[in-house]
């Protein structure tokens, strides 16, 4: 169901995703209750102290989402998790396709946190003969060729790709025909997508950028 | 050198770093010239004209960093690009220590945009006897017992970690301990540096909760 809300930026939206999987964790460990402080303070930092998360910015972030933490004890784990979880849309199980069965995809489908915050990813496809018909664990990889059929009976909504650039717009084109609505895409290509389709390009260089900005501007000489 | 400027948000630098790979890909391209608008589209969207991207919000950056544009005409191609390198300090080949040769190891070494940025990962590092000795197009796969010594002989001040989340944290001190100062982390793990050193988790998971919020709460019902 479309629900009425405003649009949050993607910064927000990837800190509420770190929280929602810190309280999973928290969860795990049997803890109930948490501060904001002691929220930031699992979210990684230094060992002096600064972390990467104030206990203000936490505060902050949830009560956007209505979450208010009773004074003196802190939010409750389990329902701000499953606030977040809902308002992340992660509150169900996403069937996700993978497109390309080479090493990034193969990386990609061990990758422990997808299934953790309810993405299974449910088709592996590739047009490599050498790879079609292998069992990942339970998945196996089928011919691309067949790939309108195992998204509409999936009922597959999101893709994820990694095909060398050059492939990917084709390769878009075909998934936004066959009813995508959302691709996560790792090459470094440039794609257009139809309205109404959203596309996320990852993008490693821009990661190393950060540091590299960080070690030019703000560390001691290197 | 360190250089006496403000913090520039993550969002922003990582808007620059897709700029700069852009104008990269112009100058490829044999364009000299190019209005803010056109940087824009090059930075993909829907085939409707609506960019991720916005001519003002390129304005608005560019701004920042002091390049602006000639009226009518646009910004010089290789001049911006030089400006965003220099802002980013990737105009320089930064040596990268890449820790963990499996799947995902792998996938990230041949990663065609890290050498394009000047990233170039000259040591790979890892614990399991069947591949060290490997050669990776010219770099040797070396055991991680060797580490301070690569580390220091190949003046490497980045890390790139792939390694199960459970090893990371013992990783990471180690890293620090031979004068890592930068650390890209791709495990979902909660971990802590000293001040002075910078540490970035890559987090796919992130990406597709933006993917599914979107879905859930801006698309049409899915």
């Amino acid at each position: 169901m479309k629900r009425k809300i405003d649009k949050i930026s993607d910064a927000a939206l990837n800190r509420f995703s770190v929280y929602h999987r810190a309280l999973n964790g928290l969860e795990r460990e049997g803890i109930k209750v948490i501060s904001s402080e002691g929220l930031a303070s699992c979210l990684g930092g230094t060992a002096t102290g600064q972390n990467r998360y104030s206990g203000a910015q936490v505060r902050k972030d949830l009560s956007y989402v209505g979450a208010l933490g009773a004074a003196g004890k802190g939010y409750v784990v389990n329902a701000l998790r499953d606030t977040l979880a809902h308002l992340l849309g992660i509150d169900r199980i996403w069937n996700v396709a993978l497109i390309g069965a080479g090493k990034l995809g193969s990386a990609l489908f061990s990758y422990p946190g997808f299934r953790a915050s309810g993405f299974h990813i449910s088709a592996v496809l590739d047009a490599d003969a050498q790879i079609i018909g292998h069992d990942w664990h339970g998945v196996v990889v089928t011919d691309v060729a067949e790939i309108q059929n195992v998204i509409q009976q999936k009922k597959i909504k999101i893709a994820i790709l990694t095909l060398p650039a050059e492939a990917c717009q084709g390769m878009v084109d075909t998934l936004v025909a066959c009813g995508i609505c959302a691709i996560l895409n790792f090459a470094p290509a440039r794609l257009v997508v139809p309205a109404g389709v959203e596309l996320r390009n990852a993008d490693f260089t821009g990661e190393l950028a950060c540091l590299s900005y960080s070690l030019t501007n703000l560390s001691a000489e290197v």
